[in-house]
């Protein structure tokens, strides 16, 4: 590890400079170690095969919110985590998040797809590249993305084998991957709206419950913690897919920084309610996560609070 | 698991099953072990979202000759892994190889890549299915072989983690993923047999070491019997792989029940050396695959020698 991440990690571990009046410097500060720990664990772009790494540090390290992470982490720490090593696992499993994200962004954006050619201001993977190229790269970030779960510091292989299934199960048959099947093929606009919600759990819930649960096994939460955090995933999850609707419809590609309107003819919350009830119940959502949040009774909630806010500025501001 | 399966393993379980005097049907009676262990791995075919399902069985459980699952079975076996529930281990891992196996035949299919149509005499997954579908597929399918892994019965966390660390590092960057990159820019003709076989290596032979050595763990081997067996998945790759590109360029689709002729254009073996000096070579990997599995002293190893004469048939018969 690099001294400056070293110095990052040792300033982190000092509870005053976490609970600091600046929460957003913390948060800053957090991002800049995830970034770093990002662009370390992928091979560089000298690295054989070349391309292949070039196309995977274009997806990953294009400039992002890096909001899983940050939720790891800060639920980590809420949780009691505190030492150096344990803080350092718990930026691995916010990279973790990260990396599956990048993967899912890239097969999402493929022409067999949403077919977008814009993803975080920058040209999607198989337009900056090919196709082969961004389906192996989405490949070979998921694949890596266990690995550094197998390869976790200072966590038991117990609490190791427990994430790689949680992470197993948030990706597969009854998570991500289910969610992007039935996307693909939502154009029933008979759904109703639980109907919709189950579906945005798979699509974008499953991952938000593998970071805050993966938290809460390196934080050793208990059980009712745990619970709780459970309980504030759903919501964050239902909360965050529907901003995404939102800004899909409501922002143009430059001020989202991807392509837009990817979700005409979808059976989305935004299309069945109309938009002044779906920011309602978006506002709802966030509601219940902070609300579930607060029951879990978390070191610094403050913080995890302002992380949100950070999030879901675009709602606060409208 | 089924009171079939469990019959099977009690009768496997005995040494005088194994090293019978017939072990074409030994080799049988494990096949269908791993046959009837894929099946129930994978969510039945009516699990929502069905299409996900349909692709996944229609990918993994097309009759094929599980070489890499009879490998881990027999090479743990060899090592003296002999309780049930040691071998029903040993059959999911076996597993595991055949499942990212498939993954990457559904990928190495698509139109990006090598574009074929039929594989295992049935159209591939996106001619069965569609692109999104078998990209989807091929993904689920790796993710869920990390998730058996995870969930190994009676196998110590600690080797559950070393196992998932081979499979990420087997498939990653250094190689079934690279291979594939690599295999797809493979057009220049100045390459040498050594750079072909490098590529060989990756493509092929990173899932073999995974099979092997994974094996290797399960059994407990001594590190002289894995330094052996490690030679021998080497040669047994560089094998591998070679027979495939005489296959590809001797036979035609309706023998090889797989589109043909993909290899044109591309640095082979076969291309570089032609096919009488190919043969000789392949004869030389088998060999030199053979003296290794000899060197690792393993029980019973005339069992293994059949699975390998099985799988090289081919070859003894021409």
């Amino acid at each position: 590890m690099s001294s400056l991440c070293q110095n990052l990690l040792m300033s982190l571990a000092e509870p005053t400079r976490l609970h600091s009046d600046d929460p957003a410097a913390s948060i800053e500060a957090v991002r800049g170690m995830i970034e770093a720990r990002l662009a370390a664990i992928v091979p560089s772009a000298q690295t054989w095969p070349v391309r292949l790494h070039e196309a995977q540090r274009h997806a990953l390290l294009s400039p992002g919110k890096r909001f899983r992470p940050l939720l790891t982490v800060f639920i980590a720490k809420g949780c009691g985590v505190s030492a150096e090593a344990e803080l350092s696992a718990a930026i691995d499993v916010g990279c973790v998040s990260e990396m599956v994200h990048a993967a899912s962004l890239i097969l999402d954006d493929l022409p067999c797809m949403d077919d977008a050619a814009l993803r975080r201001n920058q040209p999607t993977t198989h337009i900056a590249f090919d196709e082969s190229t961004a389906i192996l790269t989405a490949t070979a970030l998921l694949n890596r993305a266990f690995g550094v779960l197998a390869r976790l510091p200072q966590v038991s292989p117990v609490a190791r084998v427990e994430m790689i299934d949680l992470l197993s199960y948030a990706v597969g048959s009854k998570g991500l991957i289910a969610g992007q099947m039935a996307d693909l093929a939502n154009t029933d606009h008979s759904a109703s709206i639980a109907e919709i919600e189950r579906l945005n759990m798979l699509k974008t819930g499953a991952l938000f419950e593998f970071a805050i649960e993966a938290a809460a096994i390196l934080g050793k939460a208990s059980s009712a913690q745990r619970a709780a955090l459970k309980d504030f995933s759903h919501h964050l999850g239902l909360a965050f897919q529907l901003l995404d609707d939102l800004k899909d419809t409501l922002m143009n590609d430059d001020d989202a920084g991807k392509t837009t309107d990817r979700d005409i003819g979808k059976a989305t919350i935004l299309a069945l309610a109309g938009s002044q009830a779906a920011q309602d119940r978006l506002l709802g959502y966030i509601d219940s996560a902070k609300d579930a949040l607060s029951r879990a009774e978390l070191i610094g909630g403050a913080m995890l609070e302002a992380v949100l806010d950070r999030q879901f500025a675009f709602v606060n501001h409208k």
